[in-house]
């Protein structure tokens, strides 16, 4: 850290004995599994500071920007419309739920069998240690889960600042009417809080800055394909959870900074790993920073790791910047949300063909299905997928702790060495 | 059993050594349970011939009506409109997801850390020891939890039978546009399944003949409040469970008649149990049968048992019979559904008031929540309320297994010690 944030931290009213304690194990955890990486690309400098700094100087420009009147919103989800944020001048942040912290506090308010995400969130808060939920303005849910859905109710009577979005459970005509509809009603909070209307101007520029976001991503996704890869399965990962945290201008242009250096790599017929090593695709539940136990796992074990859920769920599709009023913008809006194939929704076909098409196009030679455990959705998804597809797939139920390191380690190798 | 059912059976597919096994046990259990209570209301008679024949002759009676071109309609759930399956001759069945079967088979299929409901309508169809849902022409799902409506999918890959009705998160105003159009939808399908009209008449009567059903159920539930007690817990609760299997004219006129036997019994000031005996309301999950667990160690234990989930979730409301034409009687059938305060739905804070309103009216000393374990919404709001409530409470999360049956005995005497 550049400098010492403990006054701010207090103001917010962070728990600072404890939030110490936590730096020093994310720091430690940071140099083992990432900065003990060879062959990093320069570009990854920048991640590591942002990682360096996602406590301090983060959150004393959200700090600043609260000073000029900006509004912070918190999210946990890829559902929630960023460009209808940045219209306002608002700041979008992803809220702490990636670590076993609070997990006691946590289980006074939600049942122990609660997937690990949601414990995270909760207990982040009631322990006193996530400066971004002290921050935010507005905190946004969304009914993607039964857990999250009937978590936010009970985060709502803890934090008071919660505003639910409904997503439907199915994609027909009256599904797309009712989410085009919360779109419609989240513009209006939004603006409602902000003071700011959303214009055509203001949210074709939001939907520009987020699309070439989304376009960067999509751009490191594809040189990741490359034999050998230039950047590992951890870095990019990282490259993803912090999409979800910075500021989007300068976070695309140091993507695509990293990603001129990746294309020299490539041509160099340069990577991080070498050339014809097993490569998997990681398929599954949303990795929250700093959840790296499995790509850590992968990767340590030889593989190439390749990503598939806070991963190309939130790049994959660009919102349609054609449009000449607020409302037409709205509906690309609305329309491309739609498009995301989360397993929330009933059925969910799409995501069974978007795996197929990410394992040919990554050159994957298998498929690890990861579920957070009592991540329903997604878990029963893991046993379906199984009976519709004919390449090597494991599925794996795991949750924050280190207790399973061992027995994943173990079983992961083993699904490897079969595709050798 | 009053007559040899085997060949109906093979005919459709039931495996035989398996099923006479269950039916053992079930009988046994019956017997244990329910045959030995004392001073047992002489109208209950004809739920234990029901129970009796619960793979018999009902499977017999939906032979003959199906040999007479009528459709049988699986369901799951109270939010499936019976309704206009009456409407168009069908019959509305309950299927089978009450007890531990099968579950090596469903958890091929799906995660162990599943619901048992969900598992035991995976494991009896895979262990072929389910003759409703061979008997069933259209299977009706809906999309009220994370884990029927992903498991829905897979079922439907085995059964080819699913039709899934989507039930939103909210109870806005585009909400209810989304569901009346999916009953709309469910018209639509059940007259082309069938190939019959609903007409204004049919509509009318079916509404009526439900709304008899619930008045009668009702009309049960109102004399449960007395002291002593005119009938078990225990009982009760069957009448409730057979509600979804029996035929509904017959059924109802049933009812009927056990509380005219149960008014004599309040105006003898009889009971089955003495006089100031401890109450209990049972609200939560629901319960399929033969899942009586909870509900026996509560009255062994020497409480009035009441219930609220298979019980007052399902007959609470009618619908209003006042329509002209079948389109105002559909929006008056989706307008009468969405009045059920199902966990599904966030937010669902009548839930709490119907369970203040509820423990009052059957002068309950305590609440027992009970959720079916990895039942995501119930479990998550019974800590809310909790947290809202005045009164003595206590929350239990168990499955099908009698393998809790001693912790959960220890844990409700002393519960019902606190209240005396």
């Amino acid at each position: 850290m550049t400098k010492d944030y403990s006054q701010l931290w207090e103001s917010l009213g962070i728990n600072l004995e404890k939030h110490d304690g936590l730096l020093t194990v994310l720091s430690d955890a940071y140099k083992n599994i990432y900065l003990s990486q060879e062959n990093r690309p320069q570009g990854m400098k920048y991640f590591d500071f942002v990682i360096s700094e996602v406590h301090g100087l983060r959150i004393e420009e959200l700090y600043e920007a609260k000073k000029n009147k900006r509004k912070v919103i918190g999210t946990f989800c890829v559902y929630v419309p960023e460009e209808l944020i940045l219209a306002v001048d608002g700041i979008f942040v992803g809220l702490c739920a990636g670590a076993e912290i609070g997990f006691e506090e946590a289980e006074k308010y939600v049942p122990r069998n609660t997937c690990a995400l949601i414990k995270a969130f909760m207990g982040f808060k009631l322990a006193g240690l996530c400066p971004y939920v002290e921050m935010t303005d507005l905190i946004v849910g969304e009914t993607t889960c039964d857990g999250k859905k009937k978590a936010y109710e009970i985060f709502n009577d803890i934090t008071k600042k919660m505003y639910v979005m409904e997503i439907p459970n199915m994609k027909n005509e009256s599904d797309r009417i009712l989410w085009l509809n919360e779109v419609e009603k989240f513009k209006i909070k939004l603006e409602n809080l902000t003071g700011k209307k959303i214009t055509l101007d203001n949210l074709k520029k939001a939907v520009n800055i987020v699309n070439e976001k989304r376009k960067a991503l999509k751009r490191l996704s594809k040189l990741r394909a490359y034999d050998p890869v230039p950047i590992s399965g951890l870095d990019a990962l990282l490259v993803n959870q912090i999409s979800f945290y910075d500021d989007p201008i300068r976070f695309t242009q140091k993507v695509n900074e990293l990603c001129d250096e990746l294309e020299e790599r490539v041509k160099r017929g340069e990577g991080v790993f070498p050339k014809g090593k097993t490569r998997i695709l990681i398929a599954g539940s949303p990795f929250a920073i700093p959840n790296w136990k499995l790509h850590a796992i992968i990767e340590n074990s030889g593989a190439v790791v390749e990503e598939s859920c806070v991963g190309s769920r939130n790049y994959r599709e660009l919102t349609d910047e054609q449009f000449s009023t607020v409302e037409e913008g709205i509906q690309k809006i609305a329309s491309r949300y739609l498009t995301i194939d989360c397993a929330c929704f009933t059925p969910n076909s799409e995501r069974i063909d978007n795996i197929k098409k990410l394992k040919k196009e990554l050159n994957a030679n298998g498929v690890i299905h990861y579920s957070l455990q009592f991540c329903t959705p997604y878990m029963m998804e893991a046993f379906k997928i199984e009976k519709l597809i004919d390449f090597p797939y494991m599925r794996i139920e795991t949750d924050y702790s280190m207790e399973d390191f061992g027995q994943l380690k173990t079983r992961i190798e083993a699904f490897l060495e079969t595709l050798q």
